[in-house]
């Protein structure tokens, strides 16, 4: 409990210092959900994905090592940060450079809330009890880390199950952050698993998006307006549709956009019914146009201009 | 193909330096599963769990910190490599400290491996394409670390398809390294997916175990023999007994031996058809009777006894 308060204060300390947005109503918008309808008004849903890939920094010319992480982050940062209203860090294209690349995540993660666009922290973790615990604080309030939340929002894999995840679903609720659960993946291995049938004759991601909309609800709260927790969609998983049905009120990330199959009249076919609260990500259909400034605004301008049609 | 020859090589000179068992008969043992069973023939199957949570630390008087960390870890292992065979690293715990705590988790991998131990990293990380091959770098081979592989196994999940976990099981593979795949946990949360029946009529856990199997097959090569793909089945899940008759000759990783539900005899009567291929593992039953060193030398013995009879 003592735990939950100290979180709960240094998250209302860390949304009084946040800046204010251009276009602010005078009422404050108040945790992940209402903060993104606020931005999304203002610079569309679009959510640039920030995947320094090993082969993206060879196409930009840029070392495989750290300072060439580095170097490609500030450059696409650079450009964004004026531009959209969220950015998803890839957790793993940092993790691949060792403790060094998590620290330049940290400092990415830092730059980009300090412009007031939205952090998400793509790291799809999952376990149980006290490791989930740890996997909680490791990714939203970390020992020592002065600004917290680390990240305005997160991802969580539900193979153990999407109760066991309670314990990020809490910490993020008390902090203003938000949870997206993997649902529904495009990817064809996915299925078998997704896809299948439980006890109750609902498929898997039926079942995991009841429970996301369960714990949605949880998690509504004076910190956390309209709750803490949302989903993952594919925009181009054949299961999508099912999926949308039962996440009704909660965001939805949806990878792919700008992608194969992932026109705007397509995310809306599978997604539509989540019309409004749809965040649309691209990374490498927005980034392979790098590293010219101009390109690469161009390729933005394009993304955020199909991401409108989702509002 | 050039980076996985520049791997196979990393591999290799990394297996020629490491240290000869004892009781070596003078055949090496190539590949985590042969390294595995003839440790186990010497110090038996069992694999301490390095679990450094918060409420560990604070049981044992450390403080909440990287220091804490440090000391915790340093004096687990100044007891623990003279005794087992294996020790498996919750990641969650070292990355609560965020990249300092990473830092801290590459050198205690570090000094595992230097003693002859097999180091697991307990990461379960899961998704797709080129993300995957990141992850995969990122828990075995990351960019600019010399001291390759990271870690002897990591642990993965499988929710976007086990199939999805190919670049995991290809690097390991040309590493002599090994992942296990999470099948079936022992907490109840996970039932509902892992318990749903697919297409085929069989359970996810069933589907996921066949292709676990599939893959230690197309893994089995000079580097790993035995193959490179096993599975996580928690000696307490109900789905044990199904998840077990199709991982035929793959090494099982079980948690919670010496916890409730965790006797010898409660393990065998879940996982007995892989008995010869069980790595049991205990963390906190092992790690709460520190930190006197006399006291946590009788309890590894005390569950390195419980693990001969899993042999």
């Amino acid at each position: 409990v003592e735990d939950e308060e100290a979180s709960a204060s240094a998250a209302s300390s860390s949304a009084s210092n946040r800046r204010e947005t251009e276009e602010s109503d005078g009422i404050a918008a108040v945790g992940f959900s209402e903060r993104f309808l606020q931005l999304s008004s203002q610079r569309s849903p679009f959510c640039l994905g920030l995947d320094p890939s090993a082969s993206l920094l060879a196409a930009w010319g840029l070392e495989d090592s750290v300072s060439g992480l580095q170097e490609f982050c500030d450059r696409v940062l650079g450009v964004a940060l004026g531009m959209v209203g969220a950015v998803k860090a890839q957790s793993a294209f940092f993790e691949r450079f060792g403790h060094q690349g998590v620290r330049i995540l940290e400092e990415m993660l830092g730059a980009i809330r300090a412009e007031g666009v939205l952090a998400i922290l793509d790291a799809k973790r999952g376990d149980v009890g006290s490791t989930m615990e740890a996997y909680a604080q490791a990714m939203l309030s970390p020992v020592g880390c002065s600004a917290v939340p680390l990240a305005d929002a997160v991802t969580a894999s539900p193979y153990l199950g999407v109760d066991a995840l309670e314990p990020l679903f809490r910490l993020a609720g008390a902090l203003g952050s938000y949870v997206f659960v993997v649902a529904a993946s495009s990817n064809p291995e996915g299925l078998a698993t997704q896809g299948a049938v439980g006890e109750s004759g609902e498929k898997v991601v039926e079942g995991v998006c009841a429970r996301i909309a369960h714990w949605a609800q949880a998690t509504d709260s004076a910190e956390s307006r309209g709750g803490a927790v949302g989903a993952v969609v594919g925009g181009t998983s054949p299961l999508a549709p099912v999926a949308i049905r039962r996440l009704e009120g909660v965001l939805v990330l949806a990878p792919g956009l700008g992608a194969q199959g992932g026109t705007p009249e397509q995310f809306l076919a599978a997604l539509g019914a989540a019309k409004g609260r749809i965040i649309p990500v691209a990374a490498r259909s927005v980034l392979r146009a790098g590293p010219d400034p101009a390109r690469l605004t161009d390729a933005l301008r394009a993304h955020i201009e199909m991401a409108w049609q989702l509002r």
